[in-house]
């Protein structure tokens, strides 16, 4: 039987990116749907799951994607909701590549520092990639600061991490802070901020003494940080290991290609932000 | 050469559920377009006949979908005309499953009575799928009853019987006459009602001393004939078998990817009601 | 790997018959979009270029296509302006079908003349297909006249063809001249008007003494050149030989099919009028 992956994109054209990675992870057919909303999904879930019979649901699985995070973040619900009980099938959720570019960027740290045991800054912690980045790190036991303009809504994200990662702990700060007092004992930073956004100057987390991991997660000019090239991959800075946005695209292929992989194995599978990083340990 | 379906559907989205029937009948390449219209589909008819060489058209077929069965049949009449001669290819009609629908539930009561010496009563008879499934128990030889609140409409779709199945011996009925009226004599009832019309209570039709049949098409609550379970297959209600619209779902299923396989049989196959039907028989 | 196209079609829905083409070339997964502008297509462009090495980006391209030709020429600079230096696949352009007919009238040709030695008047030559057909003849040294009804449009297409023909012998001609002068010392005749237009009855063509090849690329009545049969293929009139439009198809469609897969052979090929042409000599 063949695997069927439908494509749900909340943009008008479904996304040539997530349609070539999906061949390339070995979809054998791939229905492709622009311009989808939580108004015109339910009779799309419904075609997934009423065509096929429970032994063989597990080959029919939907990825939710498009530029608008928040959208997909909707549509996933809307899915969910159209399921009825057992008949269901499983769901990847990686509008603008969020859960799968926050779950390299945070795997590519472990390669350089224990996170149960380290302080994490976060730039950008409200944006989605920022947020599902910081979600990750309190999974695993980092001491994390969400850092935003509005100390308030970092704050909004905190409690929403708090609500899903038991013994979370995050805490907001405001992005208009010095440098130094944010990143005062980090070991780890991620800026994961709006384009054109350039949160720090090159001496200015260069001379942080604790830090040991920077990665800047913004592709286009100019960069997040100062002085990380958008495709360095694990290129020293003095004492600091750096990355840049391309620097952990191949990772983020990897985990994104195991996650659609991973959809085909049972009917029920969410891989949503904790999910797709349990993946990123096994790729 | 690669077996293509040329998937023309009349909603803005095309039906996950055709496409995926369509996958798992075989078809090796399925180009689906959603808002297909008679005054669109002229050119895609053309790229569909003028590709291939007239020995290799076989390899090609056109499937009607889409949830608004009247505009399926308006785009099948603009398919057909933009034909040349010779120069066609195979086409199924099932906006909405109505012809595989009517086939299957046609075809669950041939396991239980005979045809030809029967008598049924078809509520929701001026429905797409009522309207098939009255013109294909016509076409056996059943003595027909199709009812509706409107008695000229049941009329007018009893005159378009008559117009295709020679011989057809079907009545106009008023739904409002009382139950046992209706059923009166009947071995068949088949209620194939919109969503949310409950036709008769579970005494009314169980009191039907004649009856030995009955389906209910109705796959959302309420029931459209109280105590048939949306389930059932083949469920005996003391001397009555009953079916549900899940009860049909299996066969109908079979039919739907019988009928894709045939397409590619020729290159001149029309599946319309008639034909489906037929081919209910073989699978 | 498999070999992906991506169809960027600017009709609302991608052609059928550049689908067909696209399968019956060898392509593994096709990725149909309709509607594609230069505003929209960048990252369509992108999802293209990022997904894969550069070692693998050849088994990704572009087919540019639909009836508008314009249209797709302004979305060809779009697609080019979106490569980032080596970052780039192989790209087809062939809207409307305009470059494969152009390179299979012309090679028609061949068979029957030299085209270095030769004289051409193509009428309809400011059109898509004239234009395209007048620069390739061009391109093998023909003497082109290039007829149109406003000499000053004539006199802007060969300008646009001596500014990548080099040596282009091309003049411009008015199409309101009588057929006796315009077609004085031709070799070569071809007709490649709009619809609906009829330039030449049978007698004003025929009677050209030293006309040997005549071809008429429009497929629907009335004859753009009076007396050629739609079908008619090396079909001798005295001392012509005479092309209709669909005598032309089945070499169109091999260049089609070749140019195709020609994509596939390096990340790079810009396959516009010229490297049609090529390939038509291979085929």
């Amino acid at each position: 039987m063949k695997r069927i992956l439908i494509q749900l994109d909340t943009d008008a054209l479904p996304s040539v990116f997530d349609r070539v990675v999906a061949i390339d992870a070995g979809v054998d057919e791939l229905f492709s749907y622009g311009g989808v909303t939580p108004e015109n999904v339910t009779g799309l879930v419904h075609g997934a799951i009423f065509t096929r019979g429970p032994a063989d649901l597990k080959n029919t699985a939907l990825f939710i994607g498009g530029s608008n995070v928040a959208a997909g973040e909707a549509l996933l619900k809307a899915v969910k909701k159209a399921f009825f009980g057992p008949m269901r099938v499983s769901v990847l959720m990686d509008s603008n590549g969020s859960n799968t570019t926050a779950a390299a960027a945070v795997f590519a740290a472990t390669k350089h520092i224990k996170l149960a045991e380290s302080t994490a800054l976060v730039l950008g912690g409200t944006g989605p990639v920022g947020h599902r980045a910081a979600q990750i790190l309190a999974s695993q036991g980092t001491q994390v600061r969400v850092a935003s303009r509005e100390k308030s809504k970092a704050e909004t994200v905190c409690q929403k991490i708090r609500d899903v990662v038991k013994d979370a702990r995050v805490t907001p700060v405001s992005s208009s802070d010095t440098p130094a007092k944010l990143l005062e004992g980090c070991d780890l930073l991620i800026a994961a901020g709006a384009a054109g956004v350039q949160f720090f100057k090159a001496e200015e987390w260069q001379q942080a003494s604790s830090l040991k991991v920077a990665i800047d997660l913004n592709a286009v000019p100019p960069e997040g940080l100062a002085g990380i090239g958008v495709t360095d991959k694990a290129v020293a800075k003095g004492p600091i290991t750096t990355y840049g946005a391309i620097g952990v695209g191949g990772l983020k292929m990897k985990i994104h290609r195991a996650a659609i992989q991973n959809l085909f194995e049972a009917n029920d599978r969410l891989l949503d932000t904790a999910a797709v990083y349990d993946l990123a340990a096994k790729v």
